[in-house]
């Protein structure tokens, strides 16, 4: 075939003739296809902390017009067409962190614990395949109530995962989600998520420890208050040594369409402003000083870092290093 | 710590505070931190064939102000800057990939068997963590004969690691590098990379096959002459179904510095002109047709699409899939 002749077309009419070939060909492959993922494991070194970012999968959200609230829809279909996906789904990576610091494991936001979609549940495997035990979990630190975050805390019996663990979560939190009279004003599509949070934390009340956001969690993350996804929303600074990663937790889900469009209020914000404002906050500061940031949203293994564009932000992947 | 203190600085600080407590903590992590990398592997479908991207590692390439034959040291500093690549070295990923065609088993080059820089050589490893035994793999295919692409053909001790797989070579590669007059008339820093081809390929001549650039190398794997960056370099066009993969071998390099500045002639280039015709044509093609892509030397896993920008290309990453 020459190079001239190379279309997508072409390449079919291509396929059809493999197809013939192929069947008269004698072989068997002696390796069986594995038809499985591969583990979603990536671990790196801040300072002498080592960081596993774990993958717990991909959550396709269906999305409709009202998705962002302060943009026209065709703004939005062109951001991801650019990106290669579709236009009624925003594709929803989960990443979630474990940090272990020699003196204890911490697990940064638990994942779906499989109970948001069929294509995310993948924290299990990941984990066992990171050598890593539930029980060898000594501390579980949330960043915000949204299911995704939270729900890998308790499996579908509501049993807790991770046995051993401390949980610490935001104070202002727990004080916006777990009040009645927010819930009971909230419109009806959203008590659901309300429920979800009792689910998970009534029955543990007195076990969850709850922070206020700027305090140190364990030693060497320090969390910081980062308001506007929802009331309590924080990140995370992890420093050891002279290294530091910044933990940016939802300031941006997708960079695709969030670092690339810094302004646009996803419908999912409590505080559509704050949440804008506190995104070019600690977006400019991580540019400006060249920091190492992963996003929980951001494209499997999540880490890199961001430079300031024209209009935007873009995030620049860390490339997969064969070292520690 | 509020938000408008953080600064690297402040993490710094931070960073001293943490140190006292970490002091003081009594506790020790359960689990060991594991101290070396996750395997390098990552699996995709392309209709009913099964494909692996086989990570081998990074070569940090020496380069200096004469690497781009055609641009300004400080353009190509600023592009290194802007993918926070360092000045004096070019990053340089290695992705083979496994076919299972459910009939064969076919590896697209080699990789570096370990003997080009001590950041690379995992091949062997991630081909174990993929359940894949050497003797499993029927068939080698081989885009040009770059030392990182033919090394892991042997092993250091010049024993072939692939026992039972047929070795298929492009005919022009063959022609131009085998060629004594060719190695006779090359530079003295040229002719370690004729002697190289000689040390893989001479005592197994016999056992090589030559094909020709646009012939259907195996069932559903057609090669396509791409050539510019050697006389005989060669791309791939897979396809199964209605799906197909364009393996783009090294029609760019690093897309950060290749695909956004598809002008730019590197001094490995053997015909400058040539690469960046082909380069343009692929990639035009690829990105019209929004076709599926991988590099050899695009970030781990490699497999992504191009779009066209105003002044070059953008390299689009996959995200990462929980399932096949």
């Amino acid at each position: 075939m020459p190079m001239s002749s190379l279309t997508r077309r072409s390449l079919l009419a291509g396929s059809a003739v493999a197809a013939l070939a192929a069947g008269a060909e004698p072989l068997t492959a002696a390796a069986p296809p594995a038809e499985k993922q591969a583990p979603g494991i990536y671990r790196y070194k801040i300072g002498t902390f080592e960081v596993t970012a774990l993958y717990d999968g991909i959550w396709y959200r269906p999305i409709t017009d009202t998705f962002i609230r302060n943009a026209p829809f065709a703004a939005v279909e062109q951001a991801l067409d650019v990106a290669f996906m579709p236009h009624d789904k925003l594709e929803t990576p989960f990443t979630t962190l474990i940090v272990n610091t020699g003196k204890r494991l911490v697990l940064l936001d638990t994942g779906t614990g499989g109970q948001i979609a069929p294509t995310a549940g993948m924290i299990a495997d990941n984990l066992a395949a990171a050598g890593i035990a539930p029980k060898d979990v000594d501390q579980i630190v949330i960043s915000h109530f949204h299911p995704d975050h939270i729900n890998g805390i308790k499996d579908k019996d509501n049993a807790l995962i991770f046995a051993d663990a401390e949980i610490m979560v935001p104070e202002p939190e727990w004080a916006y989600w777990m009040d009645d009279a927010t819930m009971n004003a909230a419109p009806a599509d959203q008590k659901l998520t309300f429920l979800n949070q009792r689910r998970i934390f009534s029955d543990i009340a007195e076990q969850v420890t709850r922070y206020t956001p700027g305090k140190e969690v364990s030693p060497g993350i320090v969390s910081l208050p980062a308001p506007g996804h929802t009331p309590g929303h924080t990140v995370f600074a992890i420093h050891s040594g002279d290294a530091s990663l910044l933990v940016l937790s939802d300031t941006a889900q997708h960079p695709a369409i969030f670092a690339r469009h810094p302004d646009w209020q996803a419908a999912f914000d409590v505080d559509g402003d704050q949440a804008v404002a506190t995104r070019k906050k600690l977006f400019d500061r991580a540019a400006a000083d060249r920091m190492l940031v992963t996003g929980y949203h951001f494209p499997f293994p999540a880490c890199g870092h961001l430079i300031k564009t024209a209009s935007g932000y873009e995030h620049v992947p860390l490339p997969w290093q064969p070292r520690l």
